[in-house]
């Protein structure tokens, strides 16, 4: 068996932090019972927290370097729906390391790509992971992300206004139709709707160049028409959707067609894409600041003053599981 | 089936955070993808994590409102370690709704008393839950706990010099006895021991008072011996122990008996006492620092420029199992 502290100092901080400072010269806390850190003037902390759970959440069988990215990816999104520039996290592990080792009979390799998933995430954000608690069960990783927003510049989900167009970031359905090849046997990860699954990318330096310009966000994890859902509850506006203005790319429209594409784009959870609300005023402004990036924002509808959801055919409404557990 | 966000709302942020602000007028996350947060200016923030798995960490089969208490009091420890005032905690909840019900027959009544548990510790310390992520899985809490600290006052574990006293605050070995009176069948929660075990109380108030006179400090939760050394490994130092000096309890002695309590307090962990290091000059206003609040600091030995432990019977020495599952 490998210690705790050890499990933390070898895999899980495997970035120089045994000093014991960030680069910012801030003091972190693996030889100490809490990290100290310290948020800059002039800006709020923004704060969230996301539970992977084995065979709930992913397959268990998944590339633990996709694991280990997964797991800080999911909960990074949330920073980017509120438009917060991320700079620490904390990890939960729970592991049973007999059961683990029983299975794969290599925890250290299974542990050392895992801590590099999540670690060259974190590289590729400027985030750093600042600490951590490692207990024994069944494996589950609870990451606790912190961003800093400057202050009264968050995106919250309660700011949509009747008139306000709907838009999304990318292309959604892809990950739903990743995870359905998955779960036809597709095993590599360079399949590129495998690959969406397997390695999403939150949309941070959308979130953040889309602060001042969007009336609200949320970042889609369970799908368009839920999460769609969850802003218009906090907004209290209604929506319609154009479906054919449905940005679907030809990789999944080829892989599945266009009602099954249509479809997945609604109601398949596990894009984190960004889904916005904004003045028709802000839309050339909105589209110009995500060029940069590489990334599209698509115009799919608009808010409405009466509740509901119109432009949506009821089979089309159907809902979205996340995976749960191998296929029988 | 409860639906998640209904479970957070109604359970778990039952303190009126449904109005989205604390009472400094923080921006809270219930509705939110994150939450936003201020730290006071002059002020740095301490994290910690922890989480407790049932039957690893604690009984399942124990009280809901102890489980609620003691996930929320071993994270916030960590904080009166480094002398931190606790301001936020974010909870990832785990839990098997179906397992659960068929075991409970009344999972509203537990997820009720369970959070009232946690809400009660919170309201005493002064921190709010902002934020938490409940999923389907075997039953874990991990918690993540932020608190304030003055900019350079926090208490760390590397600050021990040679010649400096080290002393531990009330009566080490009570959450061991108690939780070998639960394995024995004691089910009372006023059970004095047992009550100490279900329901440990953070030294938080201690550890701030403690800042500025310490020169090192841990929370004792794997036990004395184990806790000093991880103490001793941060600030390289070597200790001494005079036993005869050992603070034990009168229950504690009038349940196991001499030799049997300096065991259990030399080995025994889940007491989440402060174990520190201070300078001999420190030593009255330490403990007149503590004396309001009615707490006990007790001098048990000082630190050595050589390595190693000096004083403690090898047979003394023995390591301590935290709660691994009922007793057979």
């Amino acid at each position: 068996m490998i210690a705790e502290f050890d499990l933390i100092r070898e895999y899980l901080l495997p970035g120089g932090l045994t000093a014991g400072t960030d680069n910012e010269g801030q003091w972190l806390g693996c030889d100490d019972d809490a990290a100290v850190l310290k948020v800059r003037p002039g800006h709020r902390l923004a704060v969230s927290v996301d539970t992977s759970v084995a065979d709930t959440h992913f397959p268990s069988s998944a590339p633990a370097h996709a694991i280990g990215h997964r797991a800080l990816a999911v909960a990074l999104s949330d920073l980017a729906a509120m438009g917060a520039t991320p700079r620490w996290c904390f990890m939960a592990l729970t592991l049973d390391q007999r059961q683990w080792s029983d299975r794969h009979h290599d925890l250290p390799a299974w542990l050392g790509a895992f801590a590099r998933g999540f670690h060259d995430l974190n590289q590729q954000v400027g985030s750093v992971l600042a600490g951590g608690d490692v207990t024994t069960g069944p494996l589950a990783i609870s990451v606790t992300v912190m961003g800093e927003l400057p202050e009264g510049q968050a995106i919250g989900r309660q700011g949509a206004r009747p008139g306000d167009l709907i838009a999304i970031t990318g292309y959604p359905g892809e990950a739903a139709a990743g995870l359905a090849a998955w779960q036809h046997g597709e095993r590599d990860p360079a399949h590129s709707l495998l690959a969406r699954y397997l390695y999403p990318r939150p949309r941070l330096a959308a979130g953040q160049a889309l602060r001042g310009l969007v009336s609200a966000g949320i970042d889609v994890s369970d799908g368009l028409l839920a999460d769609l859902g969850h802003l218009r509850a906090a907004s209290e506006v209604g929506a319609e959707l154009d479906l054919q203005a449905l940005p679907l790319s030809s990789s999944l429209l080829d892989a599945v067609g266009q009602d099954q594409a249509s479809r997945l784009a609604l109601g398949g959870g596990d894009d984190y894409e960004l889904l916005v609300t904004l003045s028709p005023s802000q839309r050339d402004a909105a589209m110009a600041a995500l060029r940069p990036l590489g990334l599209s924002l698509t115009v799919i509808g608009h808010c409405l003053s009466t509740p509901g959801l119109a432009g949506v055919p009821p089979d089309m409404k159907a809902g979205w599981q996340h995976f749960a557990g191998e296929a029988p």
